[in-house]
């Protein structure tokens, strides 16, 4: 069902300071960047690799305020690791195969997520701690979300 | 410099059990079951992709006992993501280049990860609260590690 590992979450304070630290060590360059309001996030993709199945990403989030999941996280961690984000092919099977096997769905119904997806979020106490994000990927080019409606 | 995101380290309390889900759940595979005395831990890689640059996989750790970083961690912050682990081409050149640019090295040199591979870790007070590991995949067919000695 996962087909990769679409990108790991991190939550910072400071996205342009985070940016350039990846840019600079690690050699990554940005993919993205974006404000999800809905999320209450400020957002960049660095891309670490592109394969056959679609690209994989560090994602940089930064939040819009302290009453936001990532501002709350930041409070309560500190930063590091927020999610993890794994690539499906079919996201609307993959939740009804999900929720069928007794995860708890965070999100019922895909919604729109980094460059155009569709994403998902799963519990993360039915998951061992870790919140988890399934991503269908939109296609090259589209900058659309592919959620169904 | 990264070529992938290689894998992400979950710790967690029962291995079996969290294997057992993973399989269920999202439909995953076992790709090494070992134990690793140096870092006190029994683990899991369960493959989720394989490209060109190397495959992906949720590494699944379980302390051997409390008094090991993997069973410290799971005393201070319960389970969840334990560290996130990056492919590098080589990694003596990689943690030469890193350390230059100032962040700390836990390890100076590369040591025995999972499935042969050469690993890595770097602080994660460097990293943004992230323990972040660099791995060197061993060539196929290889069970020793890549490490030079």
């Amino acid at each position: 069902m996962l087909t990769r590992i679409d990108h790991v979450g991190l939550a910072c304070r400071d996205l342009n300071a985070k940016i350039a630290f990846y840019e600079s060590t690690f050699g990554l360059t940005v993919a993205s960047l974006e404000v999800n309001e809905a999320q209450g996030v400020r957002e960049a993709m660095m891309q670490v690799a592109a394969g056959p199945g679609g690209a994989s990403y560090i994602q940089l989030l930064e939040p819009l305020g302290p009453d936001t999941p990532v501002g709350r996280f930041l409070e309560r961690r500190g930063e590091g690791v927020h999610h993890v984000g794994y690539g499906v092919a079919n996201i609307t099977a993959a939740l009804a195969a999900i929720g069928a096997s007794g995860v708890r769905l965070i999100d019922q119904r895909p919604r729109h997520g980094s460059m155009g997806a569709a994403i998902a979020f799963l519990h993360p106490s039915d998951i061992g701690g870790v919140l988890t994000e399934l991503v269908q990927q939109a296609p090259v080019g589209d900058g659309t979300a592919g959620a169904p409606s």
